[in-house]
């Protein structure tokens, strides 16, 4: 087992390792009150892991109620918010209780909203169950649902107590959804790290999951640290985004986030080898990583769609969208760019 | 005009003063990024204010977009809130936007609770036009909606950028709303105040607005300062709510929460009298200074329905109830109390 420290507006754990969803109920009693732990999961989630967490919490004394909504981005929304927080307060669940979001990101950012604001803020501990939660989602307190208009429109900065990634969890993943975490550990190599990236090349998707898991979880830990409520540094996580938002809204989200960010990635790593900004050598070293990964490099979007649908994302202030562009492998810069000149990137990384 | 300078997780000011209205869109350009002001407001305080604060805002450079809802407490709730925050991603409202709380309580702990959330967090102008809201919620960051199973169950801690109170704006109150905000200055007097007390014993309704609200600005003010997140101190400031809340929910809401705290701050010190722990003439000032300013100081509920629909209420916790019990003008304590004590101290004080 590996644990990380992250040290945000409040201190916690990431603990990442094989068979630590038997441990939940203990870790869970060493940061909060012994009381009702009440489990949000998925569909897909709940009936492979809810037994053994449940019984975890129990063994540890805790009364465990569960709310399981249907799988899916779609879920990630205003009614289910609303479901669980009634939930909650049809079951009189109160301050010095806690919550236990079980899942992928959707469980992760949804439970994490709800945490935020019941009671205007209660515990809660994430247990990330899939590689994109694991290294993403799961790290750094942004939680959100979102609006008819767009994605996560609405959430809060707000930081777990724990974060436990039982990395046997990873095994039960569909090969499809393994690979969309592929995409974000691959963007904290280009981001921030040539030996990941190099390892990642090396191994390919057989690549030691606790080991990249946690060094990926250090990563974010450390930008999250500089810059917690995302006014700065931070955006640079948005590598391969903006793009990949456009990719993921144009597709109406039959196109995934991972593979939404992949090409994201590599098409703004096309359009900074055009401009020079980057060498060609770095362009060719990205596309290849994904390639090896089975992620998709490329899109059937014209350059018009993919710039409407970026765009209508709240990343637009005032006119300018940072463009966050690789200089080489392990350094990128943020580049403040006119929205009107976006279009052309779009079209250079085509 | 008066200023409070308010240090919490983030300095503000609170302006207190007659005309203030007019000046609003300069103030808010001092604090904020000229850009889209959207002034959230109800039905009964924009036909009244609506146009002189849109005005305003305009003459400094801000566009404006407005948002109105049916006026009274049962707007506050999850339906008006989304309503609020996809009305703001419809108008493509940014971070660097604001919004202005034009209103009472309602209004401000509904629109303070959209400002927390929306794009995680974003300005918001706190600007009362109820005394209850110039003394009691526009000051202190605690922002919420109710949900079915009750009031302010979820929320967040979020703190204005400014809070500018238009003491013309008094004027227009119905004299009972006015009666309702003169039963939270009273309790600033009993719990921290002799002098401000003493001075309402004196003045009755005619009380120097500006003044007194200021002074209880300060009070509450001093109160967030050293327990923003409720978790301690702050407490005290709910004297006369515990059975308050009892008193409002057993008369459905036809009860309004000043009154219902008059009774409740009545009946907490009959009780405290009768327990010895404070002087008889204590609890009679406290009786008489109500009648002086015409809020009720009994109800026809009994004891058992007070009990349970007061402990309902999210303070219960671990079968404790923290009672704000006066020990004598200007001074209060909590009084740790288990929960099947309180229908005791309910029968003593009714």
């Amino acid at each position: 087992m590996k644990t990380v420290k992250v040290c945000a507006s409040k201190a916690y754990e990431v603990k990442i390792g094989a068979s630590l969803l038997n441990d939940l109920g203990a870790e869970v009693a060493a940061v909060t009150k012994i009381g009702t732990a009440a489990i949000i999961s998925d569909s897909n989630v709940w009936p492979l892991y809810g037994e053994v967490v449940k019984k975890s919490l129990k063994n540890a004394g805790f009364s465990v109620i569960s709310y399981v909504f249907p799988a899916g981005e779609s879920s990630k929304n205003a009614e289910t918010y609303l479901s669980v927080l009634n939930f909650l307060a049809e079951n009189h669940v109160n301050r010095a209780d806690c919550l236990i979001a079980l899942g992928g990101g959707v469980v992760g950012d949804l439970t994490g909203f709800v945490a935020a604001t019941y009671l205007r803020g209660i515990s809660y501990i994430q247990v990330p169950t899939t590689l994109l939660a694991a290294v993403d989602s799961s790290v750094g307190g942004k939680t959100a649902i979102d609006l008819d208009c767009g994605k996560n429109l609405v959430g809060a900065f707000y930081q777990p107590k724990l974060v436990l990634c039982d990395t046997d969890t990873l095994n039960t993943l569909p090969r499809d959804i393994f690979r969309d975490g592929c995409a974000e550990i691959i963007k904290y190599g280009i981001l921030y790290d040539e030996a990941l990236f190099a390892q990642l090349e090396a191994s390919g998707l057989a690549f030691d999951r606790e080991a990249v898991i946690a060094r990926c979880v250090e990563l974010k830990r450390d930008v999250v640290a500089e810059d917690e409520f995302d006014t700065g540094s931070r955006m640079k996580l948005n590598l391969g985004h903006t793009i990949g938002h456009g990719v993921e809204a144009s597709s109406h989200f039959t196109v995934s986030h991972g593979k939404a960010v992949a090409i994201g990635t590599a098409m703004i790593s096309r359009a900074a080898a055009k401009y020079g900004i980057c060498a060609q050598q770095t362009c060719d070293r990205v596309l290849d990583i994904l390639t090896r990964f089975e992620l998709p490099i490329s899109t059937n979007c014209n350059a018009q769609t993919l710039f409407d649908t970026a765009l209508s994302d709240k990343k637009r202030s005032g006119g300018i969208v940072n463009l966050i562009v690789p200089e080489k492998i392990g350094s990128c810069s943020i580049r403040p760019t006119p929205v009107d000149e976006v279009k052309a990137w779009i079209e250079a990384g085509l």
